[in-house]
């Protein structure tokens, strides 16, 4: 007992708690209006999900406000909470007004302070069971933040249906693109017996309102094809199980090959009989193992993947094929939009890559059925610091769509930068697409509002693996926690998800709040100063992609380039002269990217090529702008690490020390970066930096 | 039986046997008088080495020339071959005059004939078995080839004492730089049980000579420093015995951490005396094993391995403190000389790997004990498609040195391409240092002639593994056999060895003689043009080294750099205003690097930085230069497939489908080389090919 507290501890210490490090509030006036209220919990039901959030509500009670809390069927003293779902004749339900009961949806919670002439009551209450944990972690929130008690009072609905992780963790116990160990949920071709780290999990993702887990790689290999077989069924049913009980669906990356791979079958067509019968048992099968299974993410035709083109069928006969059967059960299929010619040949510059995802799916608009959903990368490309979103938002509109972010920070300094990406999502969740006039937003799309689908939300890649602080750079923790709050609700500010997690983790010093949400806040605009500018993306070295390599990709099959001369770089998309990529987009869009006078200049080079000698809107010449971000970009790395040493004895002592030296390693590898890119712009073009700064 | 003959059949027809393939030579007058002198073998002693002359005798008179020879102690008709070592009162010496025995070294061999009035012998003997195997293989050869008989007389003597083969093979199977298959020695971390593979490459090997094999890596990795204890040497021994009746010795190349990855100490320094202990200890073990065993290959302080720099020693202390035990034993140290820095800061100009190994190892010259030989790489460099000779070679005198050539085709196309080495290597032999003046010939200070040094000789880095053909692209054969000829004479015409090859490999008709050697000759040459140019090299991916990447190794550690701007490329390495490193050579030769005008020009970009605007004695500018032999080299590869489709019908079918496809698949990647530097080089300068030729 002793040891397991210990080991707690070292956890602890090392950041294993994540923002449900419940650490012990000061006590002010606020913090003491809350423990009132919380010395009685009434609930009067039982349920898995329901006994979490009494669990996790007695837990943070005890931790923040040290107080142990009544815990009774009845109300014991005058003030006390009330936590449940609410029906037409429970107490819960006797609580709360009829119009009140109607703005909660499915997953929905209400939190309501009651005071009458005798009692103080504060509910918690959802329609389902769900709602209830999630209303739970709210308050929870509430208090770890000091959030004043009026403002903690709402009722809140998910915006997006869908909030889900991707895991592209292999069955070998590896993640492609994992930065922070190995997989929690796999090893040696097994899934994992001891549940108690995927249960802590399970815990942190339903505390950000995470809805979906797919656990394993959209890349699917020999043995993972295999976990829709009665082999690891059992297995996948015991997690699935797990994280039922913290209202999350479990979703498996399928191979499309399947029928052959594991059936005998001699085709995958998905036009054929015998392979439709294959999945309709298949799924069958699946279904008696987890009734509630959510269902498919597919990768097909992609990367060199098998698919529906191998058979002269479209993405919409391969989607479909599995969504019928899945719809039986209420499951969905997710489809990646990822599909583009990973064979290009660099010497052809009519090809197109950011082409491909629209070129592919834009003419099936309306041939997919209604549980199927489409998942497109935020960007054309893949996830690079800087791209413009996808056309295909804005252009599919009797499609369900899914966004897709890259929470492991492939691109963006692998956890080993920080790079806190919430302030370029929250940009792309704004964009306007114009796609119904002025004002139709992505966010507006995916959550399904604007044309009125069934289905929508947002995936992210998950940054996770079995590191002790889950994330590799702890501060990397920050982008999951974003992600979860987005997707919950787009409209939050970035600054008040960033104050959250902030306060939640360390604490509600305002020094620490201040610093190191300005260190987040800057973040991504630093790692971008010191990288690839102006959206033009990809120099950096091929297959693992850390570290600069300007013609890394340029003589690729990828469909990456940069096309840098002596005279200039970038890529000319334009309509007119270009591969006519922003045709793609909305008139006022494409007209606004079409003109180098209009086109935002954090994007310019991604679709534009442009001499180094063009004066940008600050009066400086492109190359003397790539010159100056890059030597700025580094400075600010030290600026960053300044400012962490400033919170030495206001952070826990390991927590400062491993971010510290995280901080040292970025400087290293930032100047790194600035001088191989600046190195290779002045061999390019002969310009001196007007500064006369070394550049080797 | 009829299994094993079909077997044999289809291995001998995808080039299993190489150039001893011994088929039926046409019955000209030439063969018939071989044929006379073959038809008695008299032959009065046995050993293993001489049990495997005679039955290799027997079974070439047999294929070649359809005779099954009568063996016999006592001749048995007037007209026979005796074989056997001489000495002072037996059959064979008594057919030697004294003076020619005298010229018979340990490994020689005198072939003589002698027409009595009654008899007509043909002696080939040796003063040991060894040197008998060796001139039956010369008499095979002699008739492969149609050597009028005449000038088959002779006696011979290896240049070289050292003629081996290094292995890069790893004990899991795999051969670092192996383009071959995997490795004929190991598989899954154990040798190999089965032994008829590898004694027909011992056959191979001894056929030309060889008599040292090195079988495992340089870099010494975890299972592999094990090959030195009771776990492996038992298997050792047994490859051992196996070589040994070829008259090959092995060697191994060992962990200079040893006595404390094997041992328990806690140092490796050559100057503790417990380490000193250890290794004595250590080589008693090994020569209970193998009591001829040949000594240790060292690769320390080199790419991250161990070494005495560690513990503040130098490299004749590693050196030595090996090569006593190792002494009593007849055993050698062979010492590597690539030493370098391999963690440099590309931005630093100031240092320069080439001036690496020479630093390291020229202070010592004389240091080491006598049975210490350092093994040094043809180049400064790393085995690039051009480099000048490494300044060690002239530069050290009183220490035993050996040629490090590499015939595995790392940095020229990793026998996907044809490239002939063999004119490399002889032009680097044949190389005046003028270390004693005009005509101190690389070759003669190799043998030890040049300073009366006790050991000399050549090592090759092998470029063989288990695919049937032992060398993935059959012609590349000729790259093994053409080494194995020079290590044993240097003098010989690299035409000669092209056209014993090409004869002994397929056959004596003219036509496919002249095809296959002018394609074998202009290879290099070829290869060196749609490559990295005048002596840069380095432009390849990192890490596999195949296909082009002209920043590849720009921008990082490893110390190889074109520097290439806007202006001009090359590495300035003048002593006047460079890295220095030409001041390493002697006087005559410095003076000629030093000088733009009148270093040679395939080396001047190693040399000197240069503007493209340079023009070369050709008339041509640098840059127009680069595209020329770009666009040439190709023509000349697609010329290459041209020669050998004439030869259809002459070659067998599967050989001759076999080297069209290699030629298919070296045409399509030397177009991919061609486009990927004349772009970057056109991208670079905005100069145009004056012929107006497609650069994109």
């Amino acid at each position: 007992m002793r040891r397991l507290r210990e080991k707690k501890k070292e956890l602890a210490a090392v950041g294993y708690n994540c923002w449900l490090e419940y650490q012990k509030q000061e006590n002010n006036m606020l913090i003491h209006e809350y423990a009132e209220l919380c010395r009685n919990i009434v609930i009067c039901e039982d349920s898995d999900i329901i006994k979490n959030a009494l669990d996790e509500l007695r837990k943070g009670i005890r931790m923040l406000l040290n107080i142990k809390p009544l815990v009774s069927a009845e109300p014991k003293i005058k003030s006390y909470l009330l936590i449940g779902t609410f029906a037409e004749n429970n107490r819960v339900g006797s609580f709360l007004e009829a119009d009140e009961k109607e703005k909660i949806g499915d997953e929905g919670f209400i939190i309501k302070l009651i005071n009458t002439n005798e009692d103080r009551i504060l509910v918690i209450a959802g329609k389902s069971p769900k709602g209830v944990l999630y209303g739970v972690f709210d308050f929870i929130r509430a208090i770890q933040t000091q959030r004043e008690q009026s403002s903690i009072l709402r009722i809140e609905n998910p915006v997006n249906q869908l909030r889900i992780l991707n895991h592209w963790d292999n069955i070998d116990g590896s993640i492609e693109r994992g930065y922070a160990g190995e997989s929690i949920f796999f090893k040696n071709n097994k899934i994992i017996k001891r549940l108690d780290r995927i249960r802590d999990y399970a815990r942190i993702l339903a505390s950000i309102g995470i809805n979906g887990v797919v656990i394993n790689n959209v890349n699917v290999h020999k043995y993972e094809t295999n976990l829709i077989t009665s082999t690891y069924l059992p297995d996948v049913s015991r997690l699935a199980d797990l994280f039922r009980e913290y209202g999350i669906k479990l979703y498996l990356s399928i191979n499309y090959a399947s029928p052959m791979q594991i059936g005998k079958l001699t085709t995958a067509d998905p036009l054929d009989d015998n392979v439709r019968e294959w999945w309709d048992k298949k799924i069958e099968e699946i279904y008696k193992y987890i009734p509630d299974f959510g269902g498919f993410l597919v990768k097909a035709d992609s990367e060199h993947r098998p698919g529906p083109f191998t058979y002269g069928r479209n993405h919409a006969d391969g989607a479909n094929m599995l969504a019928r059967p899945l719809n039986k059960h209420g499951g969905i299929v997710i489809w990646r939009c990822f599909v583009y010619n990973c064979m290009q040949d660099w010497r052809d510059y009519s090809i197109d890559r950011a082409k491909a995802a629209y070129d592919n799916f834009m003419p099936l608009d309306g041939d997919f059925d209604s549980n199927v959903l489409l998942q497109i990368k935020n960007g054309p490309m893949d996830f690079q610091v800087r791209e413009p979103v996808s056309p295909l938002f804005g252009g599919l509109q009797k499609t369900n769509q899914a966004m897709e972010f890259q929470i492991t920070q492939e691109y963006t300094g692998q956890q080993k930068h920080l790079c806190y990406l919430v302030p370029m999502w929250k940009e792309i969740l704004e964009f306007d697409t114009y796609a119904k006039g002025k004002n139709t937003l992505v966010k507006n799309i995916i959550s399904g509002s604007a044309f009125n689908n069934k289905y929508g939300g947002i995936a992210g890649v998950a940054n996770i693996g079995d590191n002790p602080n889950w994330t590799g750079l702890q501060l990397a923790q920050s982008n999951l926690y974003g992600f979860g709050r987005l997707a919950w609700n787009p409209d939050l500010t970035v600054e008040q998800i960033t104050d959250e997690w902030i306060r939640m983790t360390y604490s509600n010093n305002e020094i620490v709040v201040d610093v190191i949400s300005e260190m987040l806040l800057s973040s991504w605009r630093i790692y971008e100063n010191y990288t690839s500018p102006l959206g033009i993306g990809w120099m950096v070295n091929p297959n693992h992609h850390y570290g600069p390599n300007v013609d890394g990709y340029e003589y690729d099959k990828w469909g990456t380039y940069h096309r840098a001369d002596l005279k200039g770089i970038g890529v000319d998309r334009t309509v007119k002269t270009g591969t006519g990529y922003i045709g793609q987009y909305h008139k006022e869009v494409a007209e606004m990217y079409e003109k180098v006078e209009t086109c935002p200049e954090e994007l310019l080079l991604f679709f534009h090529h442009i001499p180094y000698t063009y004066r940008l809107q600050s009066g400086e010449t492109l190359i003397q702008y790539i010159y100056n971000t890059h030597f700025k970009g580094v400075e600010q790395v030290i600026e960053l690490k300044n400012k962490w040493l400033g919170l030495k004895g206001m952070i826990g002592e390991e927590l400062f020390k491993h971010v510290s030296e995280r901080l040292d390693g970025q400087i290293e590898h930032s100047k790194e970066w600035r001088d191989v890119i600046n190195t290779y712009f002045f061999r390019k073009t002969g310009i001196k930096d007007q500064l006369g700064r070394t550049i080797y």
